[in-house]
């Protein structure tokens, strides 16, 4: 059988800060472990004086915490929680208390007084994982949903989080099992040359595994985008207005921005987000054509930079002579073949139309044997059809449908684990198309399926799950 | 009767995030009105369906925020508070999702959707005021309590939240309409020429108020000093290490916060915390005797900000010469004299015991007229002694009684209002003597009330109400 390594379960209690650092109308603290009602009686009185303890489970209650040495510190409410009814599947109490650090800290450090061990990051989420209240993909999708900032990443760790793609692992995890064990079947009879599967069946079977699996590692460059932004690139000659546009771009996102009181966003630097989607401008060095060596260097780095972008907007000076246009293009367009070129004419304001129908022309011209290519006239200075320019670069991104058979790989452990998985199936097909023996297509299988349990958490090491957790932030 | 004014109570249904701004593991937004109940359950479903309006109060929800066009938001935790039962007093949900800021902003703006109305600053609390959950002191308190770094803030607070501070006024006010009862009841009968009312009996009842609210407003230079910390002047010439020994106790205190993970304390530039109690330096240009008129003038206005101080710590170097200290000493002693003095003797590492003899002799002569000094040798740049300096700062506030009865006024209005009421006694006392007619006497007592009533709040009006509680936080 498979390597299955248990996890010790956690016999202390845990507790820490649950809400944003800093000070607010209110903060929860979170207490987590066997200890959660007895550590939070000794401390909390309510004033009928019923302990927690004899409270039913899911129910909020009014009260009073004291020091050892008879000092009110706050008067909270107390939720509780029962085992396993909780997040963390332990017993649970949250202290929801003023927001003051101060007595944030002096909670903190009563319990830690009576008995409670502050919580590393992520350890309440780990203890859910460790008693089963999630696997190992779910409790990703929490970080990854804390930390989403667009509709799209937000989307996708919802739904990672709810266990669609758990879903679709178990699914594929079973299909193995019926193939290995139709293999091992044989295996048991090896020495009567019996064959109970049909070799074209095995081949069907493992055929469909590899084509599922192949499309969850493949929508990870989607998920990629989708969670750590689009790789856009703005590429053009020095002076055609690049900074401009870009700075034209993401501030108009932030006016965008919604401002309610209480919640501000981290705005990352040179990132957009239109429609949900986020964009993230990879920085270029404007091209000139020089014959300095050194400047060149700099301008082949800027191709090079090309190759990691999705979205190429080439920005011309629409008041350039055609040739000069023409002459470029030979450099970039090569570069664009896979991937969405959006031709922008910047200083539109500046030409008349018959220089517009010439301009078209030529790009037409130029980019007649190419797929996925737009252009547009904008002006960055002065504003003109930027939200046009805005929902071509939404129209080039395909968003992920909100259909929820449509998995998307959205974590780079996942996608690793994946390929080792596809590798594993493909070594498979390849055995059965050279009749390798039974043993040797087993074990190809086998490790199909175990980097598969990497993924839910079905084989886990201290040495995977604390990298995942350590990744949290503390009180989750 | 007195005027008053009568709070129109709200309508609406407010909303806002109650925790601290940013990202967590998990947020609270809170929901309070007459439609709180019934606009969670159009957005908020359980897995078993059951709405919130036929749950039992005070109880916990699991279950998922959905939007509009069906999209997921987050799952949560549903906490329901009927009214009057709930820090409002109105309907009340407490939702708690995940603390990614795009998922606050998103429930946000569905509630606002939904016929929410974002919350005002401390409009949770003023409710709370409105529908006599809280007097007003008390609702003052509570953004005291949000706002209290130090532990004797933090109590003073706790104990005005807890209505210490109320009990107090109700008590006096209870003696004041003793009185005017007795006043008014002599006007009824007044062509009568009846004294109901025992002139003398009176009398020590009205100096018994007075010495009440005396003894509560002169409290204000204490809870003042507790709240907004201790005014400490470091004077003494340029190069007596003013500035090393101010980084020195700074930084001694800053190693010393609590280090909690989740939990910063806003460090406030120049201010210290020691045994609970906060010492904030005012910021004092170094003396050097000079001629130069400009620069006299810049040291004449350090002497002026000497007068703010409640401790002075007069820094000298000690390697200096006796008569310089003597000269120098003319100069500041005499604005000490109502304040606690610490001579502290800088860079004691570089003198030999004669001299400091020498010192200890010349400290004695200096101070022997003077009470609340004291003297110390210390080395700021070699750490020594520094925790002896401590001790005597400390030394020199007198915490307040830990005594319930204790009651500390820390509130700037509620100082006003009390020097206008203590004014109104003392008409009233004068009156007395100068056999004044009862219906003047009446009217000074009433005013003795009102402005008792203004502090827990009986008597208000919009603007008072408009300035106290937009100084709250968002969500509270």
């Amino acid at each position: 059988m498979e390597p299955e390594l248990t996890n010790t379960l956690p016999q202390d209690t845990i507790c820490a800060v649950s809400t944003a650092p800093g000070r607010g109308g209110i903060a929860v603290i979170r207490v987590s472990g066997p200890e959660a009602i007895g550590i939070t009686d000794r401390i909390f009185r309510t004033p009928g004086g019923k302990p927690l303890a004899k409270a039913r489970p899911n129910t909020a209650h009014y009260g009073t915490i004291t020091d050892e040495t008879g000092h009110t510190l706050d008067d909270i409410v107390a939720t509780l929680f029962v085992a396993p009814h909780s997040f963390t599947g332990e017993n649970t109490v949250e202290l929801s208390c003023h927001g003051s650090i101060y007595i944030q800290q002096q909670i903190i450090a009563l319990l830690l007084r009576q008995g409670c061990r502050l919580a590393t990051p992520g350890e309440f989420t780990r203890r859910a994982f460790t008693n089963g209240k999630l696997d190992l993909s779910q409790a990703e999708a929490i970080a990854d949903l804390i930390a989403s900032t667009s509709a799209a990443s937000h989307r996708l760790a919802i739904r990672q989080m709810r266990g669609g793609f758990s879903r679709e692992l178990a699914r594929l995890r079973e299909q193995l099992l019926t193939f290995v064990s139709l293999v091992e079947l044989e295996l048991d009879f090896s020495e009567e040359e019996v064959e109970f599967a049909d070799r074209q069946k095995l081949t069907d079977l493992a055929q469909e595994i590899e084509h599922v699996i192949k499309r969850l590692a493949d929508s990870f460059s989607l998920g990629n985008a989708i969670k750590n932004g689009v790789p856009t690139a703005i590429i053009g000659e020095t002076n055609a207005g690049k900074s401009t546009l870009l700075n034209r771009l993401v501030k108009e996102e932030r006016a965008l921005v919604s401002d309610i009181h209480g919640t501000t966003r981290d705005v990352i630097e040179d990132t957009i987000i239109l429609q949900g989607i986020t964009f993230r401008f990879i920085d270029t060095a404007g091209i000139r054509e020089t014959h300095d060596t050194i400047e060149s260097m700099g301008i082949e780095r800027t191709f090079q930079k090309l190759d990691q972008a999705t979205i190429v907007i080439w920005l011309i000076d629409a008041t350039h002579a055609p040739q000069e246009i023409e002459a470029l293009s030979a450099k970039i367009l090569p570069r664009c073949h896979s991937k969405h070129l959006i031709v922008a004419f910047n200083k539109a304001d500046k030409i008349d139309d018959a220089t517009r129908q010439q301009l078209t022309r030529l790009y037409d011209h130029l980019t007649h044997k190419m797929t996925n290519t737009s252009h547009i006239f904008i002006s960055a200075s002065h504003n003109q059809n930027i939200d046009v320019l805005e929902a071509l670069l939404t129209q080039t991104v395909n968003l992920p449908q909100t259909d929820d058979n449509d998995i998307i790989v959205t974590n780079a452990r996942h996608y690793e684990a994946l390929m080792h998985a596809h590798n594993a199936i493909q070594r498979t097909l390849d055995g059965l198309q050279s009749n390798l023996s039974g043993d040797f297509l087993a074990q190809d299988i086998r490790e199909c399926m175990h980097y598969l349990g990497e993924i839910t958490g079905q084989i886990s090491t201290d040495e995977i799950l604390g990298t995942i957790f350590s990744k949290f932030c503390i009180g989750k």
